[in-house]
């Protein structure tokens, strides 16, 4: 549809009615000039607050009535938010996910968007209609609410961007856009103007928290530009969109850390085949994602498997592992929760070469020991000690130029 | 349906998570020898809490998005009540309005129900699933959520007992039932074991609490009987059903006053056709309900009329009449606060002559001065200084042997 922008604002934003005016301010704003849909999350902490209510009466909560729980909270959201917006003169509806024709699959509390019928939002644009999205939320087959899961309400707002083909994704958050680093660690990081799809996906896998992997996912996929900006000022703030030449220019967009890693070892597997299999299988089979693994040849056909998981996975993993290694006649099992992993991502790397090494000797030349690494055609993290996290972070984003 | 029970559960009973333990409790107690079926209300405050937010947000906030933000409240509960209930090993399942069949009209914030579809209610209490249902909330001709106004659960509640053709529909309060008088001011109120939906329709409407006139007058029309009972014990409570001739010998079934009445009066209002449909006209217009209405024929062809009206419209009455007063020539406009109505209610009456009578003799005996007066078949009401209040209730209790 032309002309059309939607507008994403998170929980932090319709927290109060004082913050709720505020963002009736903005999209009655944008309203001057464009057609809008506005997608909301729910209240503050109300998602926590009923998570919690629900755990005081059963110890694993029914997934279907979760979802009908959790959903009342982003419809509050657009109740409010569409209150407001018509006390200052402007036509405004709201929708929930249902009435939205947002339609999910039948997997209660993490449904995937099967597919999107936009005719009533159209509708009612189409009438000058300000139209305000409930986010995270769907309808399934058997006709109940089914919610996304984490970072659902991105994903709504991107996906009805797709369905609608609006000009642009606007997700507001408390920052600026995406930055060179954390700002809170690295003082002098930049805004960055744009970044590939790319990049943000391996920044998101990495431990930036700007927005979820699947809702890059879906908008690589349907080419959605996304704004990342602020709720608190009309600076432009950062696109992600496809990859333009002139990206390649940057050999390093962001460095990155994440503290939620731990490292486990298992010493003096046997060598032969499907021994990894019957680690990792029995990890997944436990729902436990692992991110790096390093394989390392020792002597007399035996060898050492290091890899890591998130910390809170770290003690049913290590139990797991000790079963495993004395039924294969393995080691010992080591493992260390003082790690963290830094990561530098840029899509400029495929075309410079040295890049890994300069990073390897940034590191080495602070005095900071790599335990593993792992790289991508566009990422290079390692892992180390996670004291020595934050001087990680500000020499890399130093030594790269990013400040 | 066969033996099939409705239960209601009003806010106060759902308030907390013990609360809902306990009204879990309840239910699956009832679930081991019925089929149930059970209509919740919102947790304690929480519509008044969300009116008060959509107030910071608009002087008069939209209806449509009203009723979306009011029902959620409902929805809360029932997903809560539901959890709790699976988690004590009962296979149940929660309803919205509109998925529990409910089809209501357009008026928003006070829908009246217009057909109610329950095949999805039947097919889950076939599959031996107790069936949470949402009070309040209803679908519209446009697929929104409409809300059925002050006292709507209760309403849903005994719709669903006459569509479902269901044996009885308990009502779940702080009280054991209904009482000859309020037990706060008299001590030795009794329980009522069964009244006639005229008594009970009578008591509502002149202010006892219980129940709203017009779940009573659905009940009333399908001739569903409904056992009013505490949340808190096992005891009987008081059942309102149908007419049966041993209710004729109790002459009076209750004693109830109202401290929210206020009086007017327009004193030499001209005495010719038209004027009281102006006055009358004039309130209707500005939705002010007037009760009991006197006119006393004065000297020289003119009237004086006296009226009652709530506390909260006393304001705009005054205004209102001043301005009649003065078209139509009449004389000074008179009010007072300070006034209570005191009634007694029972189908006795129509075959015991001399109850009015024996009414105002008792007041009379103890000093209390009768302002105005209107009598029903099945009730007398009197207008009296509000400060007798409490002893006209107490001595007119004791005086027809209710103690």
């Amino acid at each position: 549809m032309n002309n059309l922008v939607v507008m994403k604002f998170g929980g932090s934003s319709v927290a109060t009615p004082e913050k709720i005016k505020n963002v009736a301010a903005r999209v009655t704003q944008k309203a001057k000039k464009n057609r809008v849909v506005v997608v909301v999350s729910a209240p503050g902490d109300m998602t926590d607050d009923l998570i919690e209510k629900a755990k005081c009466l059963a110890d694993t909560p029914d997934l279907r009535e979760m979802d009908l729980l959790l959903a009342t909270g982003e419809i509050q959201s657009i109740a409010l938010l569409t209150i407001a917006i018509k006390s200052k003169g402007f036509d405004a509806i709201s929708l929930t996910g249902p009435q939205a024709g947002i339609y999910a699959d039948n997997v209660h509390t993490k449904a995937k968007i099967k597919k999107i019928r936009p005719q009533k939002i159209i509708s009612e644009l189409k009438k000058d209609k300000i139209v305000i999205v409930a986010g995270f939320q769907g309808i399934n087959p058997n006709d109940d609410i089914a919610t996304l899961g984490r970072g659902g309400s991105d994903l709504t707002a991107v996906a009805l961007t797709a369905a609608l083909k609006a000009t642009e994704c606007e997700i507001y958050t408390d920052v600026k856009g995406v930055y060179t680093a954390d700002p809170r660690v690295v003082h002098d990081a930049k805004r960055l103007d744009m970044l590939s799809y790319d990049e943000m996906l391996e920044l998101a896998g990495v431990g930036s928290q700007v927005m979820m992997s699947r809702s890059i996912e879906v908008a690589k996929k349907y080419n959605v530009v996304i704004h990342v900006r602020s709720s608190f000022s009309d600076e432009k703030g950062t696109l992600i969109m496809k990859e333009v030449p002139k990206m390649e220019n940057v050999v390093v967009s962001g460095v990155a850390f994440d503290k939620n890693e731990s490292k486990l070892s298992i010493t003096d597997v046997p060598d032969r085949p499907g021994i990894a299999a019957k680690i990792f299988g029995a990890l997944a089979k436990k729902n436990i994602n692992v991110d790096m693994i390093i394989q390392s040849a020792a002597s007399d056909k035996r060898n050492d498997i290091s890899f890591t998981v998130s910390k809170n996975d770290l003690k049913v993993a290590v139990s797991l592992l000790k079963n495993i290694s004395k039924k294969l006649g393995g080691g010992t099992v080591i493992f260390d929760e003082n790690v963290a992993k830094v990561s530098i991502v840029g899509i400029g790397m495929r075309s410079h070469p040295g890049v890994a090494s300069k990073m390897f000797k940034i590191l080495a030349d602070n005095g900071i020991n790599i335990q593993m690494i792992s790289t991508s055609e566009i990422k290079i993290s390692c892992i180390i000690s996670s004291r020595d996290t934050t001087q990680a972070v500000r020499v890399l984003h130093g030594g790269f130029g990013l400040g």
